[in-house]
């Protein structure tokens, strides 16, 4: 049996030293709790587990610390009206925990918002609040941060994302970081306003910055080939970025799946997010129909667009853009 | 031998009745001059074409229509400043002879914001500029729009877009458009401010709406299995979302290229892009490490985001980083 303690005393055991201890939300997530406790106990052992479970809900093995909650937050709720009103969720219990420091690290596979808006009330703030993530490159892994935690983006914030990712990179073991801002173009005056006023604070931070490279901007096209440690974005960007990459590689995966993975059909599905060849970007807005191709563009998708602007004007859409625009 | 014409007259000859003719800008992309001209004439009859074609270019071919243009625009120049001063430029010739209606569309695969500005300054605005693209779903394609027209970005651009995008897919067959928001999750109050003012401007516009039906917000990771027909995004963000599409297709493409596409190997790619695997996403700029997993997140993910955990307390990260922040 778990070590049961009052939620509200949180009567934890102080760590010893050099023994790590991690903090695990029990319920939050497709697999809780069984299973994550499960997975938990598969990679730790008991002691290094603090547990945060559901009232009621009883730990089998001997040696792990249970906090039960009295409250839990659902998927759907609103994170702001949760964390005010519910001060005995995991959630909250285990910010607290964390900042008694009994344990060094809090997870959680719950609501995002709350665990964002909880940590941001209950611990000390040391920064902008920032969610970054890995994603893979050719050779191993760059940091990508503000991945969603902050949607009142402001450009100085980049700057302490950098700081931020630059630390967690190397503490992954990355000598000296490669740092760039993810943007819709490589020049300087690419991107909105903030974006373009955060790339300057960052021109200005780097100077004479020993410990990482500045980049500049880089097109998410060109991210996953380049040597990027740490990949810089507003929190709404960011989330767009991370979450795309997730839809096309399950879309990719799908459809690999449906197919016999011959050359061909690969290449087919490559070209199908490529642009150019469905048939183009269309410029819409304007008063003609104007149908801009890849740069990169082969004969294939030069014909690909031809065919689809012969469609298009076929099918009358300028008369019909013309029409709704009055 | 094309007939070769003055730029400055534009004696572009007039449309015979039902005969269609397009406009293509030989000189911008990989693929220019020559091989954009070959692309033409494999899927377009001579009397189809129109090329704009840098001075001495020859067109070895009898019936095309050539226009010859004094400038032309390199991919790194600045939009603006292209557009002002160079009103002999392929794409300045183009939106003329578009706009006297001797050309049914324009095609180029030159500098994305020169042809843009070009076309807004041209050719009368019948709205917001956009430029929409086709991205593969599960059973056809949707439209995508903004993905980078119009980087000033205001809410009831969204709505503009929604007619935009429905004329566009219903030009290519569908009847009955499902419109849908990219947005950071689908709840109404998500996303920047903008977002939520655009997302409720929507709402009123498609109230009573017979020709389209609105699903609300979708995520970047759900759009491609949805069965969304226009997704809406603003400039920015759908810049960004189609370049990231290309990016994982060619990073994916490229990792299948070197591996033997086994299925476990598929399954450890698909991983990749899955965040709660490498260790979760770490909520940076408070005082604990606090690290967020996917909902789904299944006992692997799980135990590497642990595993994830132990490597960061071990690198002692948070130290540095409250330290970074003082």
């Amino acid at each position: 049996m778990g070590k049961e303690l009052e939620s509200k005393q949180l009567a934890v055991s102080r760590h010893t030293l050099n023994r790590l201890r991690l903090g695990v939300d029990l319920t939050g997530g497709d697999l809780a709790p069984d299973a994550i406790l499960e997975a938990a106990l598969s990679c730790l052992k008991p002691q290094e587990l603090v547990v945060f479970a559901p009232e009621g809900f009883k730990v089998k093995v001997s040696g792990v610390e249970v906090v039960y909650a009295k409250e839990t937050i659902q998927m759907d709720e609103s994170p702001l009206l949760a964390v005010r009103r519910k001060k005995n969720s995991p959630l909250s219990l285990g910010m607290q925990v964390l900042k008694q420091k009994k344990i060094d690290a809090f997870l959680s596979a719950g609501n995002t918002g709350a665990l964002v808006a909880t940590a941001s009330l209950r611990l000390k703030r040391i920064g902008p609040p920032s969610l970054a993530v890995l994603l893979p490159k050719e050779n191993g892994s760059m940091v990508v941060l503000d991945v969603g935690a902050n949607i009142s983006f402001k450009p100085e914030h980049l700057v302490a994302y950098a700081t931020q990712g630059i630390l967690y990179k190397k503490a992954l073991g990355c000598p000296k970081p490669r740092v760039a801002l993810l943007n819709i173009g490589i020049e300087e005056q690419k991107g909105t306003k903030q974006i373009q006023e955060g790339f300057n604070l960052l021109v200005a931070h780097f100077k004479g910055h020993t410990e990482a490279t500045f980049l500049g901007n880089v097109e998410a096209r060109e991210v996953f080939s380049l040597d990027v440690d740490v990949l810089l974005t507003d929190g709404f960007t960011g989330n767009i970025f991370l979450k795309t990459c997730e839809g096309v590689s399950t879309f990719l995966m799908q459809y690999l799946k449906k197919k016999n993975l011959s050359k061909p059909l690969m290449q087919t599905m490559h070209s199908q997010f490529n642009y150019s060849e469905h048939p183009g970007a269309i410029l819409l807005g304007v008063d003609g129909l104007v149908i801009k191709c890849h740069g990169y563009s082969d004969q294939t998708a030069w014909c690909s667009a031809l065919e689809g602007a012969k469609k298009l004007v076929k099918a009358n859409l300028m008369t019909k853009l013309r029409k709704a625009s009055t």
